[in-house]
């Protein structure tokens, strides 16, 4: 088989509002948001049958535009690699859905959108409802009946976009044939609280923040963000792939005197992660999508019934990367030992790939294979 | 072996000027400070020969007071269960010598000390000149000449404080009888200097910094400093540490709803202390104590003589701890293999302790055993 093949070529993000003011998405908590529109892409061509779906569940920072480029070949999405003709979803095979996430800043109903209820319009700021991974699948489903979709062939997603395929499967194993779960996490750890933790007071507590009511203010909590981001990146590379690319090469040259200025190599990748996240991102939506996961154990829920999943028959893959260490493998060792104890159909494989964390957005041959045998 | 006993009592604060404006510290940069008053303490009594006395080296955050109190038994020394009658630097036959640091902010001369060139009294802020883990160890020695002592019994140190250990055995090997390096490094890596270069870049873009000039001013990088502590202690701990003691356990109840306030018990963990942290230490001595151990690299420097050092005799225990991931076992390993490639006296320990880095702070039995029977 081969996993290699042309780029996809321009596309173009769609739009559509799913939920109204008048009949708003309902959230777990009750509360309600409405309109909701969704920015999503779409690649591959829809079988008669409309058997041939695979919904893309993005992570923390992706955005709709997974594939292909927008006018600029050079401007690619975020999981190129994965996607188009010959490749592991397989575009002359396969229908490959993205939307931007509930809560997004990149064409999705968001933090930052207007409040309908702002006589100004108003972003929604800190007033914008608290959603779970459970609400993201709820507008990812509202998609789906928009598209006359009813089974999808396969869910895929990485990190949060993982914890979506698997709600996704709890919730509705009837929609999903496949369910592939990269590097992700069904049971956060106190580590893994920690990070975020201090990503948000990196965030909340920048005067900038201005306690969520920054958009359209001229100004936002940058320096929080930037940090924020710093950090995040860190622990989203292995100590492996940083000494690798990095080493202690310094800019100045290796006798050059001390300065606090950016000196090592691995400074000046850092500041440049942080500087580059400013341009993409949002500040809300950072700390609106970071906090379900803290939240996230649906293992642990009373109501969720494994008998449901093995009845529709839903098949699930998990991969995760050995120099993976902000959701190792314990991570997925943890969900399949729960899929299991259901009689579940799934396998876990933990990849080798030197790059942490990241691995799940590289072009990591074994991961490839993986990924394009189980959707075969 | 006994390794506990009584702990001290009342101890005090001493303070020496060792360097004067007109006869100032001269750096290895080949700028001067001047003047110099360095704060310390001691334990124990100094044998009529001199030959008992044992030097602390503190770790970043450290100060003077390693063991006994100030007045408040409550209140004790960092380093506590290290030192006292009976325990692994007993004072029964030692006499222990631990000095605030160059740079600190706990009664050593730092950057947040009046600068003697400024006319109306402002403290050094960034002016303060650079300095190098070497430059510390030129200050030691200047305590050492001042109480009359040639040679020690030993030296000790853990993180930070291992590598002024190492260097002053690097470069006067016959002022060291035994060296002690406790979870050192002599080369940071890229994720190392990553986390640093994170923390700085929260305290230095923190508005209230004030390109370094807020000593005085009423407001300090209270925001940048409290995430730079918040990261750093994750780092200091491991996540079997933060497993144990904190799981996913919250504050409001495990059915509460989510919100962005601190609910899990880690978040108001770290929370706590990056405010204690606030209270106790200042942030110009966090950026001039953390950027010279980005650039030490012992080994790598030309005049290196590791033949001195085997012709003085001197001893090296290295210990790291298993679950260490700031400077794990590997950075101990590193020195190690230079120290016996140089025919050195060394021994490098791996000690189990659920801890991680925090560990050389902590009571763990076969660390301290393991000190005691070093240095007796």
């Amino acid at each position: 088989m081969t996993l290699s093949g042309p780029l996809l070529g321009r596309v173009e993000t769609q739009r559509v509002v799913l939920f109204t003011r008048d009949d708003p998405l309902v959230l777990e908590s009750g509360g309600t948001i409405g309109p909701v529109e969704v920015a999503y892409e779409t690649y591959g061509e829809l079988a008669p049958d409309g058997g041939n779906a695979v919904f893309i569940c993005h992570a923390l920072t992706g955005d709709a535009h997974a594939a292909g480029h927008h006018g600029d070949p050079e401007r690619r999405g975020w999981w190129d690699n994965l996607i188009g003709p010959g490749r592991p979803l397989d575009t002359d095979r396969l229908f490959v859905i993205c939307p931007n996430l509930l809560g997004g800043c990149r064409g999705t109903t968001g933090p930052s959108s207007p409040d309908p209820d702002s006589p100004d319009g108003r972003a929604y700021g800190l007033r914008f409802p608290h959603f779970t991974i459970r609400d993201l699948v709820t507008v990812h489903r509202g998609l789906l009946a928009h598209l006359g979709i009813e089974r999808l062939h396969g869910a895929i997603g990485g990190s949060l976009g993982g914890m979506q395929v698997l709600q996704w499967a709890l919730d509705a194993p009837e929609q999903v044939e496949r369910a592939v779960l990269v590097c992700a996490s069904a049971r956060l750890n106190a580590q893994n609280i920690g990070f975020t933790a201090v990503a948000r007071t990196a965030i909340m507590r920048d005067p900038g923040f201005q306690d969520g009511d920054y958009v359209g203010s001229g100004r936002g909590p940058d320096h929080g963000m930037a940090v924020a981001r710093m950090m995040a990146h860190l622990t989203y590379v292995s100590v492996e792939a940083l000494a690798l690319k990095f080493d202690r090469e310094r800019r100045r040259g290796q006798q050059a005197r001390q300065t606090f200025d950016i000196d090592f190599q691995v400074e000046s990748y850092l500041d440049h992660q942080g500087r580059a996240f400013l341009e993409r991102f949002d500040a809300l939506s950072y700390l609106y999508l970071t906090r379900p996961m803290d939240y996230f154990e649906p293992f642990a829920e009373p109501g969720v019934d494994l008998g449901r999943v093995a009845a529709a028959g839903t098949r699930f893959l998990l991969l995760s990367f050995d120099t993976d260490w902000r959701f190792g493998s314990e991570h997925s060792a943890y969900i399949q030992q729960h899929l299991a104890a259901g009689a579940l159909d799934s396998e876990h494989r933990e990849i080798r790939s030197p790059w942490g964390h990241d691995s799940f957005l590289l072009d990591v041959p074994e991961y490839h294979a993986a990924v394009a045998e189980f959707l075969a």
